[in-house]
Formats: structure tokens, C-alpha cells, sequence
């Protein structure tokens, strides 16, 4: 397995968990920076054209796992792969940004939902859509339908 | 940082990079495996719901990165975090699938592109979708309509 290293980090108005809107209905619209480390800015050439990206990060303030969660979306319990639980057997997040402009090594972004100085992993271009109405969403869905 | 360990392997029909549909107007919708350990099975819970899967995995074939890449897609160089290219400073892959069936601890799946026993470090669920007006992609798209 590979030795995983920070490329940057994210900096955002979030300082506690707390502060990230979470639950259902939940909209991550907050402004935020990818900042990378200057040796690995070149690689953020032709990243403009894009839209949106896709952002992987650690959850650096998650300790351990657990395999069932109760996530705040819902009053039981899922099984973890099912969920975005920090707690992971890898503590990988995910968030698809919003590009608004690049600054040299710096990414302004819009939709962030970490914690200021998350380190972020890798980015990759966000490049299609599955068919709207092929997805399906699970207990997420059927938790949105109990709510309403 | 954490230590990445596989939660489980991809089974696949590709046991070389040669054979995995790569560039423009590649298509995949080869049918796999996902086989999780089994002492990570009872994370799967309630995964039956979501028609489509994000897997995040390890490119455990390649080695070292380049900030500088030229896809198979384009002739010429992009910057590693606008491409999907294997050799990048944490070496992620991520698939979007959709999931056919469960049994136990393994996920049956379509949209495969990973070579066979590819470590998988992580299942989430795909939640939604950008608005497809609002979805730009670059050198990608540039490279799509020079072909046609």
C-alpha cells in the first residue's frame, strides 16, 4: 500500500464539525480554498476548463471505525459503506466542488464541507452525470420521504 | 496520515492495463466483482437501496507521478489533477458503478475499469447529480469535438 501524502489543504470557514450543515436537506454552498503545496501546483494545468472537481481528503480529526452508524440523516442504523460516516476503515472524504477561479496553486471553490486545514489527497475532474433517472438512493431517500 | 488497507479486491475481467477501454468515447460497461472482506461485509448494510456506488481504490500497478501528463484522450500534455491518470501523487482511483446485486460481502457490479484484484479502499454511496447545465469539461470536451 502507498504512504499517503498531503498535496494541500483546504481552507474554509468551517473550524468544528459542529459548524457543517449536516442531516437531510442539508446544502454545502460555503466558499472555500484548495490551497496546494507549491511543488505540486503544476499539476493543476488546464484545471480552468472544469466546472466542477472532485476533492479527496482525510477526515485528520476522525479516530477509528465502526461498521453500522447512525448517520444525523436518519434515527437508525446503516451500514457504513451505505453512509459518508468520517468514521471509515479508510478515512477518506469526498466532495464535488464547484471551480470559481484558480490563483496559481490556489482553487477557490465553491461547496466546501470540510474542516479548515483538511488535508486534501488528490483532485480529479468531475466529467458526467449518471442518467437522472436511473439513481436510486436508498434509505436516504426513503428517510427524505418520512420527513416530508 | 493514516495507513490505507484494503477493504477488499475487485474481481474483473481485465488482467491488464492493455484491455481496459481507455481515450475518447470509451465506454465501461463490463460487469465485476467487488469482494470485501469478510470482516467488513457487515458495512455493506442497506447498500441494496443505491443504484449507483462511488469505489475509491488503490492503482497498485503504478508507480511514482508526474505532475505533466498527455492522456490517451488528447495529444497533448494537462496537469495530473485534470486527467484521470494513474500515476498521481496519491495513487486513487475512483469508479462510479452501479450496483446489480448483493450477496453477502460481495457486490456485483457494471462499469468496471479496474484490473482484476485491484485493492479497493472504499464504497460510497453516489448520491446525486450536478445540474447538467451547469457541467463544463475542459480540455475533455476540446478533445471531443476536435474528433468529431
Amino acid at each position: 500500500m502507498f504512504a499517503p501524502q498531503a498535496i494541500g489543504f483546504v481552507r474554509s470557514p468551517f473550524q468544528n464539525t459542529e459548524a457543517i450543515p449536516k442531516g437531510l436537506g442539508a446544502r454545502h454552498s460555503e466558499e472555500g480554498t484548495l490551497e496546494l503545496l507549491p511543488e505540486f501546483a503544476q499539476g493543476l494545468t488546464d484545471i480552468e476548463g472544469y466546472s466542477h472537481l472532485i476533492v479527496l481528503w482525510t477526515f485528520d480529526r476522525s479516530e477509528g471505525f465502526e461498521l453500522m452508524v447512525t448517520p444525523p440523516s436518519d434515527d437508525h442504523p446503516h451500514g457504513v459503506f451505505s453512509t459518508r460516516s468520517p468514521r471509515r476503515p479508510n478515512p477518506i472524504g469526498l466532495t464535488i466542488v464547484e471551480l470559481l477561479r484558480r490563483e496559481n496553486g490556489s482553487l477557490h471553490v465553491r461547496g466546501i464541507d470540510m474542516l479548515d486545514g483538511t488535508p486534501i489527497l488528490d483532485i480529479k475532474p468531475y466529467l458526467s452525470n449518471i442518467p437522472e433517472e436511473k439513481l436510486r438512493r436508498g434509505w436516504l431517500a426513503e428517510a427524505e420521504a418520512r420527513k416530508r
